[in-house]
């Protein structure tokens, strides 16, 4: 499994994911959910995934124009004239390279699935997050829903809809993100560490902040460790129930 | 969906159980999920259930030996001794239902399937709590997992990894439950109130305190209000992410 989360915020995206991959639990590994574009000035666009790597993966590299040689390479992704644009390009990938792994003789369609999130913006437009499904079909993150999951969603998700607030800042936005990830890995065995994290920064057409959190990362320990401290004290802040008295 | 708990406290044992049943989110109805035999001095035992509702039912009916007339039932969960027993008979029923109801020429076989939290004291022994799962065997809680979850367990996971206790009050308990529940009732369309509450105190060989908390109930008011407000707190009280300032 994976936890990936994209906001929207009102200064611009945030996209987190872990690095976990599994097939079964005793052969566990450790890739890069998280591929950006950048042509500074133009667009910037991320890309996360949950699902199939192998599917992933071959779509990254069909998004590149791996196919050609290297000198003949212009992907389209920097072609597109506009994020609208990038998601269907990079959805109908997702669907042919489903499709084309599916018709080799496997049966087992799921096998190959894999969701995306798309988020960034291109020159002229605004910036703009999407959920990508398998079947190459794609919903655009508005102010109803401003941010998406894949992968291992539930256990990260109370906090988000409780203390998500499209007008915080980015550090808060990361705590945020730290804490949703936290209780996730901290209940289940597929979503691990290092996390990797992006900012993009609304209009400014380039990469913003990125770093991989690492499980020894001091922050993310505070985060972790005092998250459960502060928890405990705002269980304990609360009434405990009463139960009635013995009928009369 | 639904979602149920039972908690195995120092104290004794406490069960919490969603009402919310459906087929399809055009088709919901409310149904108790929990079931409770009691023989004071001997013997107290309390059920529920996630999954498939006429198989649940079909296994309390034939617990209660309802296909034998009114005079002629001795049931043998009232028999048994010991709840290693109860349990036995439990999930014998609960594995001869649901091999019945796929027999009959419905194939799929999920739809038949249930789990069970079983818990209870009988004379003798000590409370036990137990997991009983569709395939008819079943775990009990220990030291190390003293609590089951059924149902749509995640969002509510976090904070009972995070704040259950064996030593704290039957009244912190029910306030953790009610967290729990009300994460994720706020997540998730399949879980509804009321919830139906049951505590067993230890050795007392009797059903405890129970009641029906309804969606208007004041202190549920006061927990999903108050708690969105200590999580508020808890996460300000959190330091920021720092960004590193660009490298020299």
């Amino acid at each position: 499994m994976t936890y990936c989360v994209g906001l929207f915020l009102d200064r611009g995206l945030v996209f987190m994911s872990d690095t976990r991959t599994n097939a079964g639990v005793d052969n566990i590994s450790t890739f890069r959910k998280m591929f950006t574009w950048e042509k500074p000035g133009d667009r910037f666009i991320c890309l996360m995934n949950s699902g199939n790597l192998a599917t992933t993966q071959a779509v990254v590299s069909l998004l590149e124009e791996r196919t050609k040689p290297h000198n003949d390479r212009a992907p389209t992704l920097f072609a597109a004239p506009s994020m609208f644009q990038v998601a269907r390009l990079v959805a109908d990938t997702l669907k042919e390279v489903i499709s084309n792994h599916a018709q080799t003789g496997q049966r087992a369609d799921s096998t190959f699935n894999a969701t995306l999130i798309l988020g960034g913006q291109v020159a002229g437009g605004p910036p703009r997050l999407f959920l990508i499904y398998p079947e190459g079909n794609f919903v655009e993150a508005g102010e109803d829903t401003p941010f998406f999951q894949i992968g291992e969603t539930k256990y990260g998700r109370p906090i988000l809809v409780r203390s998500f607030d499209p007008a915080m800042s980015f550090e808060a936005a990361v705590k945020l993100l730290l804490v949703s990830f936290d209780s996730t890995v901290k209940a289940n065995l597929s979503v691990g560490l290092p996390f990797d994290l992006q900012v993009y920064e609304s209009d400014s057409l380039r990469a913003g902040s990125s770093t991989r959190i690492e499980a020894n990362d001091p922050y993310y320990q505070a985060i972790s460790d005092g998250w459960g401290e502060a928890l405990k004290s705002a269980f304990d802040s609360l009434p405990d129930f009463t139960f009635d008295s013995d009928p009369d």
